[in-house]
């Protein structure tokens, strides 16, 4: 048998079957979804629905069998009850196939002594040839590179980022989220119940991946907690490796074994046996999030020393709350200093010009946000420039009243950052209505492409900053 | 003179002048905000546009000075330049105003000698007649009883929740989030650099006031602690009080200097007198908001037991970790319990039984939410039912593939609200696109018209509800 963790054959199918694609329009089936997604993803040749009832879908021939395809099959992905899933198998094996996703549930996490003795079965089934599993329970691959795709509107760009997901619902979101912020992923996959490709084998495979520079993973449980950590220490040891744990909790936990069947496992161990590894640890998905842009857009800082510019003098006294609680330093302007930022504006009224620095309305015009960025962000009294956009903070709906002055945020913060070495970061906060989240992603989209991290709230940003500037210490005592 | 917190003359005046408002479409003043928004709010007659050129604006005439305006003016509103303050003072004694709200800053927030004399004249000048300073350096009144509004797109409708900020930027942000999430106020001022009307006056106020029932502030600094925590004491003695400290860090501290003047406070200090005061302090807007809606919409739990049910497999084990991470209790359901839920929908496949549930697609169909949502939330083994919906778990997009069933959470869930005592909250999360955002704000809406507190993540939801619990216990214990 192969190398457990050589998984690049998982990851380049020249042809896909999708078992169990119903014509019916009425029901909604998964089967369908799958077929619908890689087609308009771009995956449209050598893609086979298969229904015993035959008929047609997108226009393409549904066949009654895997074994009615003509030619070979790399990738099945499985959308039928569970109990017709022994005989695919086998169907499999006779046509060739390389690996089969089970969407299918209904095994060991339904909690029954059938759904585990299934599991097994299909499992000892498989092995007897060459084919491999991955799930059941779980919702395949996303792979742009090579047109796959688990979701609509994903991205069809590659990035340098891979992800392994126990969850298949927690795998669109973190995907979706990350996407609006400017992440790109080389690989991502659901593994589900890992009954054969588990989070160690696919953690080893991203380990090894030379386009993975980043691995995001999100894990309920480990088969084999003694591999995992050695698998884990080597991964940390060549990239970045960023942990969310589900399961945390006594609930949590509950939880998994109903959702993938994975076993109980103590926080206080999973955190230190994680952090003697070197792994980074989130505790939801937002913070997962944080953390990946922080690794893909933020320059390292020397240390944690942040410069803070924004509008508005409540958001500016709570920004600079919010830095100081989360660990960053904020470090007060001397006199000089504040004098010499002032002579950079027309005018001081209503700018406060301590750190935090609110600029407010009258100091904008002719060029002076560029001066000022330029100027805080080439000081040495700070390690990074940390800019903020409230959007809720004005009489009239900051898209009519400032839309323009905000844009100058988020395009001289761009240009600055092409000219200074020191990292720039921006928050784009506050959002109420409609045209404020209309507004955040277009200002999401301009930041990402122009190499800028950008986040949700100041809090969040300073947390992940953070805890990016200690990742990168403990990196050079190592 | 009339006792200092004695101030309902301030929200319902019978006139309002404007004074410094601009007929120059091209420059964008403060000014012509104000009279725009009042004049779209309904404040239509009695409305008084000022500036020396004259000439005429929204089909009103703009007249020279206060003392040209014929009849009497209750209220202005001053947006000129802070050296032209002294002699606008001096004409509204003349004419008998009653009240001038100063948006006008570069006073003592401006951190010079002359600014902060300038400031002293003009109080001086004001105690000399019987007229009252609000600000200078704010944003002023909002009070829909009265027509009265310093924001655009503020709701209508009033409400029992009265709210005094030190910050305009953060009146505005906090009325506008806690707008699409239910929160309707019946008082809200922003009253800046606080001269002569002061924090403490207005706490005393909505202390007395009858039509407040819940009092939400921002504050940056107090003129006379010892006043303060005795009113405050008080304030919570009858109505709950939350506040947020702007400036609980040197940072922040550094900052409210430079927008309001306010002096440092210890946040050690602080905080302890707040505890001691029976005050539930806060550390920012979305736990503010998250306190508000808590207090406004949800019915008291007689404990911390929750039973969580929502969409998603991942989705309910970070639901779990996080209720529990959050200081609340998620009990395990017993064996009996778990086949009960099981028996009222048609199929459990891909369905997680314990606590937390994870309802996916086939168990929907026949009503199925319905009963479980009621079988939940009248189950003596939990104190509260949380519910959350998360929008970015589907391979389609939310708004598309299961509209309907998300749809069904909010409407079954206000079905079941209207017919159990036990408290439900509901958590709209997750929303990675405009389509999501649209969606989460048209089902907040639903919600919170249906009498059922929202909340943006579930975090948040049990921060909220878990301190609301313990407010609750340690009332009764008073």
């Amino acid at each position: 048998m192969q190398n457990r963790s050589d998984l690049a054959f998982l990851f380049n199918p020249r042809s896909i079957a999708i078992v169990g694609v119903s014509t019916d329009k009425d029901s909604w089936t998964m089967g369908q979804n799958f077929l619908k997604i890689l087609f308009d993803f771009g995956f449209t040749d050598n893609l086979y629905p298969v229904n015993p009832k035959g008929g047609n879908i997108l226009g393409l021939k549904i066949y009654p069998s895997i074994k009615d395809i003509p030619g070979f099959v790399d990738y099945v992905i499985c959308c039928i009850p569970a109990e017709f899933t022994p005989q695919l198998v086998n169907d499999c094996l006779e046509k060739g196939v390389k690996a089969i996703q089970l969407y299918t549930a209904g095994f060991s996490e339904y909690g029954s002594e059938s759904g585990k003795q299934l599991e097994e079965e299909i499992c000892a089934l498989a092995k007897k040839g060459n084919l491999r599993l991955l799930g059941p329970n779980c919702a395949g691959i996303y792979c742009p590179g090579s047109t796959l795709a688990l979701g609509m509107n994903f991205p069809k760009e590659e990035g340098p980022i891979s992800f392994l997901c126990q969850s298949g619902g927690n795998t669109f979101h973190i995907i979706r989220a990350g996407a609006q912020r400017g992440l790109r992923f080389n690989k991502a996959i659901s593994y589900g119940n890992a009954c054969d490709i588990n989070e160690t084998d696919l953690l080893e495979y991203f380990t090894n991946d030379p386009e993975t520079k980043l691995i995001l993973s999100y894990i309920e449980g480990v088969k084999d907690g003694k591999r995992f950590f050695k698998v884990l220490k080597n991964a940390c040891s060549k990239k970045p490796v960023i942990i969310l744990k589900g399961g945390r909790t006594d609930a949590g936990n509950r939880t998994t074994a109903g959702h993938t069947g994975a076993m109980a496992t103590s926080n206080m161990i999973w955190d230190k046996l994680c952090y003697q590894a070197g792994a980074i640890t989130v505790s939801d998905i937002e913070e997962l999030v944080d953390m990946a842009v922080t690794f893909s857009f933020l320059p390292q800082p020397k240390g944690k020393r942040v410069g803070i510019i924004g509008m508005g003098g409540g958001a500016s006294v709570l920004a600079g709350d919010d830095c100081e609680a989360s660990g960053l330093v904020v470090p007060a302007f001397s006199r000089e200093y504040k004098e010499k930022i002032g002579g950079l504006l027309i005018n001081t009224l209503g700018t406060i010009l301590p750190n935090p620095l609110d600029l407010s309305v009258p100091a904008f015009a002719k060029g002076a946000l560029y001066s000022v960025f330029k100027e805080v962000g080439s000081y040495d009294g700070v390690d990074l420039l940390l800019i903020h956009n409230p959007l809720s903070i004005t009489p009239l709906p900051a898209s009519t009243a400032e839309r323009s002055l905000r844009l100058s945020f988020v395009n001289e913060g761009i240009k600055v950052n092409n000219e200074i070495a020191k990292p720039i970061a921006m928050v784009v906060h506050g959002a109420t209505n409609l045209e404020d989240w209309k507004m955040m992603l277009d200002f999401q989209e301009k930041l990402y492409k122009g190499g800028i991290a950008v986040y949700n709230t100041i809090s969040n940003a300073a947390r992940a900053i953070n805890r990016y500037v200690d990742y990168n210490k403990s990196l050079a005592r190592r």
